[in-house]
């Protein structure tokens, strides 16, 4: 194991935490904040000492190579690390006084979960509140692509772009892996300043706006009052429903659209499928929701915006789905697990896994017909490597026994209450797993997620982590022959 | 496709139904019920006619060999076919008049389910109760490798074997697909009858103790008392739920039992992982439900019930789990996703393909920290093809997505009760697929499948049989491609 190479860009990674606080800090001194402002400045100043330490006292040999390994260890531990660093304004604030709680807060920011444990969020401060939605913004593309390719500026960063980015397939955009993320962070800088624009435009004001393209651009969800997006008018709540679905597409085909390769749009199979997926439920919701809001038009806004919040991952809520019936209710909890596009901020299983999984089945029932018959899976009209087939059925297997290993550890927490337990563990699971936010029933859209105890907490905290990194990281650091030659 | 040995074996599987409705028919006389006798005659005299009809006019030319194309049709049509032949005597008697939920009752009774549409299970004749119980034994080992075995003399039946047993690996225990079809049956009989006569030694009647035997047998579990197993006594139940569990183990180990073979089946490792998931259940929920029976050893034997009856996929209940605490239900709901062994007559994923999945997900794990590694799945002591392994993984995916369709299509049934409709067509979708029979909420064990549409119980029908048949032969047979040619 390659230790100096892990600590030096640990320490690199924790320089620039302590210069992202800086403007959680800064909001803080415009509200006048005292408080908030003492606990930013506390951790930026504890970041950038220990940061700078490792950053500069171990340096790693030069010319040394970057394997799988490392890639995956160096991504679970930056994000463990950054998460730890992320919950103390909120600890040495008081604003949330348990460091489960705020661990908990944080993580669920930085995977772009958007659960809470605050049963009144509204009660937080101005620098706290956008600490919390920053946290999504920085979560949705990932802190070690930046620092890989920003300041490290080399190219052997490929492995932790696989590694941090959502989707069971990077292209290099580009022959540099550098420039690929400097085309990727382009794209969401771009498309998050005018989704905040947009907002400005409506009935929110400066603050509101920003924060709320911070969660809609990483498809995050943390609201900033206590009803999500409830009260916000009607435009806000299209423009933000909207920029969810956009959010949830693929980044490379923004990349295609700039180049003009609409080709290349149009033979992209995920995106059709997300297309029609998205209308689908839209439309079936709708019809089947009308009856409670008595119009077209409302129906259609908030199923709109539940299916692009639930579908995207991202969990802002105008309305509260809970209570809607049955069949609106199981698409939506069918949604959560699919996800959005590979190669997007969205979390969940992806729907190309999910395309290549419909296409294997296909050609599995072909083959048992025709045992002699040649098959192939075909994706965006080319062939996938049986390799590829073969990792997202691992990938599934491992996903399905997660999520009930989550299942059941929250099972155990008898803090649950009792009414509709299995149907609240599910969803919480689920939630958290596929980083969504809200679930049903006790943690439905109006609830938080603050009376399940510690060890409930944790094991959400990690779940959230192996969701927004998709396992494997997560795994091969928690493993004990990582660490041990045996 | 070869449409005259399709139709031959279908003939002979008509007149192998009839034969076993005889059966019933006696009961009915014993009991002196005319009204049940009258629709057995009626049924039997069609089912012959037709039978013989088809078998002795339609004959395959001679030395035709059987592909396994045609054995994945063979079985999913024998099963449809047996299915509305043995509907039809509730339909005539009038005590189910609706043809769906005959045909569902006796769909859930072949596929061992137990999942029933009658809210009052007293009210049927003895006869037709005798006809329900006795279709979980008969689906339990399946009619085809019957016919094949013992009407057809010939040896082309390990397809048949194959498709109909349960589990991803059915070896010949003996060179012959015939004489493994012998061994695997006198193992069934035997079994039945020493649990037959173990009941009737306790406080069940003779007629009693035949049909929970064949319930059991069969994995089944369609009570016939309105309160399933509840008013019998302790002793019965600790009978059941330990012959529950011996019908759950892959029947193969009592082969080398017999044969004294005890190395083979100390090397099994489904075995052992099959004696500790279910200790381990044991042992936690009778520790989570103590509270509420006040005595160690009536937690102990609900519990050691509950779990042989889930795990085994029968679905008896002495006590109404859908009131146990968060925690027994979650690890419940689990347990009727997992199922017994493979090679047993239990339904669900079976513990096979888990272990397969685990010790798979470990071997990826291990490549993806050293990637030049060569890695095999082991199981029983040896390598597992990496042919079986994708099999696997394959059949999660098409499971999990099949899971899903049945859930989200019940979700559009109205008739579901709103209160807690996602934990009751959760649980009712994985209790169909698994072959379980009662789930939670509306579907608890207190109560029954009688208030879904017409529609739900359709496709209720086929996800018991897509369970019961593993996936592929149903969907092999109601493929387009099958049928017409490109």
């Amino acid at each position: 194991m390659n230790y100096r190479l892990i600590f030096n860009l640990l320490g690199k990674v924790l320089v620039l935490e302590a210069a992202l606080l800086v403007l959680p800090l800064i909001t803080s001194f415009v509200y006048l904040e005292w408080n908030g402002a003492m606990a930013f400045g506390i951790t930026i100043a504890g970041a950038l000492g220990l940061g700078l330490l490792l950053a500069f006292l171990v340096k790693p040999k030069k010319n040394q190579h970057m394997y799988a390994k490392e890639g995956l260890i160096i991504t679970a531990l930056a994000w463990i690390v950054v998460s730890l660093v992320g919950s103390l304004p909120f600890v040495i604030s008081r604003e949330i006084p348990s460091f489960i709680d705020a661990l908990f807060e944080i993580v669920s920011g930085l995977t772009t979960t958007g659960a809470s444990v605050l049963g009144d969020v509204e009660a937080l401060s101005h620098g706290m509140l956008f600490w919390r939605s920053f946290s999504h913004w920085i979560g949705g593309m990932g802190v070690l692509v930046f620092v890989l390719a920003f300041v490290n500026r080399n190219d052997r960063s490929m492995h932790i772009l696989r590694a941090e980015m959502p989707g069971p397939t990077v292209d290099k955009l580009v022959p540099k892996a550098k420039n690929t993320a400097f085309i990727l962070y382009g794209i969401y800088v771009v498309l998050t300043l005018v989704l905040a624009i947009m907002l400005v435009c409506g009935d929110m004001n400066f603050f509101d706006a920003i924060l709320h393209a911070f969660g809609t651009a990483g498809t995050g969800g943390f609201g900033i009052r206590n009803t999500s997006l409830t009260d916000y008018s009607s435009y806000s709540q299209w423009v933000i429903a909207i920029f969810m679905l956009l959010f949830g597409v693929n980044f490379n085909l923004y990349f295609l659209l700039i180049l003009r390769k609409f080709s290349g749009i149009f033979r992209n199979t995920e995106f059709w499928v997300y297309i029609c997926v998205v209308v689908a439920s839209v439309t079936i919701i709708t019809l089947n929701i009308y009856s409670l809001y008595g119009s077209v038009a409302t129906a259609l806004k908030h199923s709109t915006f539940q299916v692009a919040s639930l579908m995207s991952t991202t969990g802002y809520s105008t309305a509260d789905f809970d209570q809607w019936p049955a069949l609106s209710k199981g698409i939506l909890f069918t949604l959560m697990f699919i996800g959005g596009c590979a190669g997007s901020t969205s979390g969940g299983f992806k729907l190309t896994r999910v395309v290549i999984l419909f296409k294997k089945i296909g050609n599995d029932l072909k083959r048992a017909l025709h045992p002699r018959t040649a098959t192939v899976v075909k994706i965006n009209g080319e062939k996938v490597s049986e390799e590829t087939t073969s990792g997202v059925t691992s990938y599934l297997a491992i996903y399905v026994l997660i999520f009930l290993a989550v299942f059941i550890i929250l099972s155990l927490d008898p803090h649950v209450p009792q009414q509709g337990a299995l149907e609240t563990n599910i969803s919480a699971a689920a939630s958290a797993f596929n980083n969504i936010g809200p679930g049903f029933n006790a943690v439905g859209p109006t609830c938080n997620f603050g009376f399940y105890s510690p060890v409930s907490k944790i094991v959400l905290i990690f779940a959230m982590l192996l969701g927004r990194l998709e396992i494997y990281p997560i795994l091969v650091a928690l493993s004990p022959t990582t660490w041990f030659k045996r």
